[in-house]
């Protein structure tokens, strides 16, 4: 991650707000290649000193497969708000750019226990479902439905060696310009550039 | 990438749409560790054997100065429509999924000259002000500013070794069930839920 001093974040919080709110992220690996995919992560709500990532792949994955295999450190990349920011809004010419929030978190894996999997399956289920209008949640689908789902899934957790958080908000702004910019996403229809809207109020406003 | 053949897709077409529409992509390399920045990608307009991926990066990112360093290939890691699918629109009990659209081309680097990455920038900025209310085109940033920018930057062309394509777009669910999670998409209030129930109805209905 390229982190000019600017933009860098050492807040626990926005960590853990990041990865709540983008669950979907990146989970890396090197074989003779760099292999990635796609994984639902969450983080436990322990603190900036031991917390951890936890998530599960399909045991086909070849991602998992590889994990399974070396002990290698992998890499969680989450990617968080993300709008672009036109120079046309500015009271001034100047190029464009994107904003964003990011966060990596490389890490070791332990692969869970199918009791660890099983409690993780539960959690994952109650994020997701508690806001839906009809939650289907584990006590729906059944212990025996999620235990034969966990058959093709592997649980991971993943233990931090090395953090890293950007919040890219258009912090280096002025004032008015900075307002300008949020007032402009706000109006956006798209629900992302409200996001980063409501990002750059909570942390540069 | 874990790509069964339900999701696979070979259409050049789809892998343009994935990256025009969704340009501010992962750049990663290797180098001890994997190395991951989020940079804007362009896609050249030509036939599925000779396109390319261009971007470019500031020289103090990390990832440029591994790839200015070595000759190794580079992922560039793109994320499409992405949504929640819960499985309480399904008609029956099941467990819950992220539909996604995912484009991974791995290649080899070749820096562009001065004069190439004036034309990237130029193009670039075209691309994304042309949709701005007072778009700010390359004419009005004025050559020399733009001359100045690239200074900072290295432009890069991404020369693809190996190219997947995925598209999970509940095309694995009955008719029935297929209509109900886009009619619930469509009514979301996040605008990328409705860019999925988009997607699901060009591919699949």
């Amino acid at each position: 991650m390229y982190l000019p001093k600017v933009y860098k974040s050492e807040d626990f919080e926005v960590l853990k707000e990041i990865i709540a709110n983008n669950a979907f992220a990146s989970l890396l690996v090197h074989q003779g290649k760099i292999l990635a995919t796609k994984s639902m992560m969450l983080v436990n709500e322990d603190t900036p000193d031991n917390f951890y990532i936890e998530t599960h792949l399909h045991r086909a994955n070849p991602v998992a497969k590889c994990i399974v295999q070396s002990d290698q450190e992998v890499l969680c990349d989450f990617t968080g708000a993300s709008s672009y920011i036109s120079s046309s809004w500015y009271d001034h010419v100047n190029v464009s750019t994107w904003n964003y929030e990011a966060v990596q978190v490389y890490g070791k894996v332990e692969i869970m226990n199918d009791e660890e999997l099983y409690q993780h399956l539960v959690k994952m289920t109650h994020k997701f479902e508690s806001t839906q209008k009809c939650p289907v949640l584990a006590d729906t689908i059944g212990e025996a439905s999620i235990r034969d789902e966990m058959r093709g899934a592997i649980g991971m957790k993943i233990i931090p060696t090395e953090v890293k958080i950007k919040q890219k908000l258009s912090q280096n702004r002025d004032e008015k310009n900075l307002k300008k910019i949020i007032e402009t996403l706000e109006k956006s229809e798209s629900s992302s550039d409200n996001t980063m809207a409501e990002r750059m109020k909570k942390y540069h406003l």
